[in-house]
């Protein structure tokens, strides 16, 4: 089957337009009672409602119909990249998110710091959600551990949070993970998937013997276990896939390090939505693409609280005049997943999709939720189609065909 | 992945069903202003609006979503034959569309005549639109062209375009254009893709190198351009497929040759709506299936003409009583793609279907438009797909498995 990409490469066309793609994460949510109102509609959005009229609506699908993807399979389908095919692993992600420059020799490991008993079982997955000031010289002190055949680092990513990299030749990244998900057992073993990472998990079993030794006196935060052992993977750029320079206005590493793996440029800013708006004002002139990550949709619908779910979406809603200011060609806002409050995870269900351009086909919708989408001109789609509509309504793809 | 053709091979009935798929080309439009009709919704087409309550409506996706499909692949994907799989050049689809018989050792060649000055430099591509008077003996006077080792053909299309074909022994296809897409700069050199292709490319040269010297002193036409330079694809033909008897009564040589290239025998009419609808009555006895094609829908959005486009779709809509006295069992009515006269150009924007039989599962629909077909009971789905709904809808598939 064709490759998308094979076609956007293919039929990309350099023009002046730019493009926008908010994403509110998690935005797509669910009613509490049958017949009730889901979070983005019962938030007061008048801008996105505004927008919604010029523009056309639609549901996307992350993955496939009924997988609730994780943030980097939601982000890379919005990116246009099939989440199926490209499978990006934790610690890889976390390490592009510290702006460590991962190799093709690296492994790259997601650690957590966490707390172990006498007898070495787990009793707290977090080490008590130790802060930076402890979990930063932690990292320090970790990154002297010496393997032969190996460079090992080890960056502090927040508070419990690591970034373990082993660097040498030969090393398969088919790891399982240590971390067991619960208490009151001891961590896995790092168990080989295939041959070429036998040794990987040699090195990862060192390395955790090593580590106990150095953080014996450090409780709570006194062992760690390790999550999404991973390769890079070779991934094409925005640039060389769509003709794009893309630039990434996101505050929290994970996100930043999906937009660095498609090569777009990492632009700093505030942690603020404000503070992201006025360095995409500043940056404006310089790319042709913007993606911009907003958070706290998401860790609202988490911790479950539907309330505080509608207010941050009411905070994505007064960006959206800061947004047309610029008088983008093609503004989308949408979401990586479904966090429904009901539910406090990311979900399955379809994720709510404005597109607004001067070349859409106009649905009637006069407000932005789940339900004016299902019946919107963009109708239900795979979200690795979107970059494609995107592209198509900036006028930046030639026709397929004679 | 299963071809959806090995499931219709398997799958097909015969019985004494007639369908008719009736392609206005280009149908798909948009509002000029957010809010307003699309043409198809501005026109006034009783009859369609009456087929419609007695039908199914739908949306086609030509290619992919965000795909603007060239005419090829607009009308494979309504063949049923996906056009990503089937790439076929534009040479080869003039070559077909004038009835020239194109074999295994063939390569096709669209030519252009054009207008150079004493530098080479294309001044005109289109040699100032030349009338069939004055292309048709150049083409014959280009014919006598003599290449060792290669037969060469030149036949006159239209006006200002031709079809060279070269025949001869390991002839690759895969050159590129020689048109530049623009004035102001010489042709470009007819270049290889693949080793295969070196030969044929040579012979391109050689050909253009001869064709100035006979053009010499035929100014506006002194030159010509080559495009789309391409060999025959090995495509099933719908007998095979779809055990379906089908002809096509299309006016223009591009859908003639799209039909020929699927196994549609053509069927010669006068060039109005009317004598088509009277060459399908003639021919109604003799086959399973018919491709009707309308251009005039496609060229007047081209033109950017709104009014115009609303005027040809109600032309489109006189035709239906015609069709409709003959009682066939399945009519679609239906484009290959989008052109909105807003946008002067074929666009991506998912296409009306009108399916009517006596097996629908009615929509509630009662007229014919972007909006009705949006929510209509086919959905929106791949153009690739609309073939295996007629034959289900004509009684023409058995059921998949046990």
């Amino acid at each position: 089957m064709t490759d998308v990409h094979d076609l956007t490469r293919r039929l990309q066309r350099k023009n002046d337009s730019k493009l926008v793609l908010l994403v509110s994460d998690g935005l797509g949510g669910l009613p509490l009672e049958p017949g009730g109102a889901t979070e983005l509609e019962t938030a007061n959005t008048p801008n996105l409602d505004a927008l919604a009229a010029q523009g056309s609506l639609g549901l996307s699908i992350p993955v496939l119909p009924g997988i609730s993807p994780g943030s980097g399979p939601g982000h890379l389908g919005l990116f246009g990249y099939d989440p199926l095919k490209y499978d990006i692993g934790r610690g890889v992600l976390e390490g592009l998110g510290i702006d460590f420059d991962l190799g093709p020799n690296d492994v790259a490991i997601r650690g957590n710091f966490c707390t172990v008993n006498e007898s070495g079982i787990i009793t707290d997955r977090r080490a008590g959600r130790i802060g930076n000031d402890i979990g930063q010289p932690l990292c320090e002190k970790l990154d002297k551990i010496e393997i032969p055949g190996v460079e090992v680092f080890v960056r502090h990513v927040k508070e419990y949070r690591l970034v373990i990299v082993f660097r040498g030749e030969r090393l398969g990244g088919e790891v399982n993970d240590t971390d067991p998900q619960q208490t009151g057992v001891p961590a896995l073993a790092p168990e080989p998937r295939d041959a070429a990472s036998a040794r990987t998990a040699e090195i990862c079993t060192e390395f955790l013997r090593q580590a106990a030794s150095v953080l014996q006196d450090d409780a709570p935060a006194n062992l760690l276990t390790m999550r999404g052992i991973a390769k890079r993977p070779a991934i094409p750029t925005y640039e060389e896939v769509y003709g794009l320079r893309a630039a990434a206005i996101a505050v929290y590493p994970m996100y930043r390090g999906l937009a660095r793996l498609v090569g777009m440029d990492i632009l700093d800013a505030g942690a603020t939505l404000d503070d992201q708006m006025n360095r995409l004002h500043a940056a404006w002139n310089n790319y042709d693409f913007f993606f911009v990550h907003y958070k706290y949709t998401d860790s609202t619908g988490e911790d479950g609280d539907f309330a505080a779910k509608v207010a941050k979406t009411e905070e994505v809603d007064t960006c959206i005049p800061r947004i047309m200011e610029l008088d983008p060609t093609v503004v989308i806002v949408t979401g990586d997943h479904s966090t429904p409050a009901k539910l406090k995870a990311h979900s399955w269900h379809p994720v709510p999709v404005l597109l607004a351009s001067n070349h859409c086909r106009f649905d009637g919708s006069t407000s932005f939720g789940e339900d004016s989408c299902r019946a919107g001109g963009l109708g239900t789609f795979e979200a690795k189609y979107l970059m494609i509509q995107a592209l198509a309504h900036a006028g930046r793809l030639d026709k397929y065909g004679a």
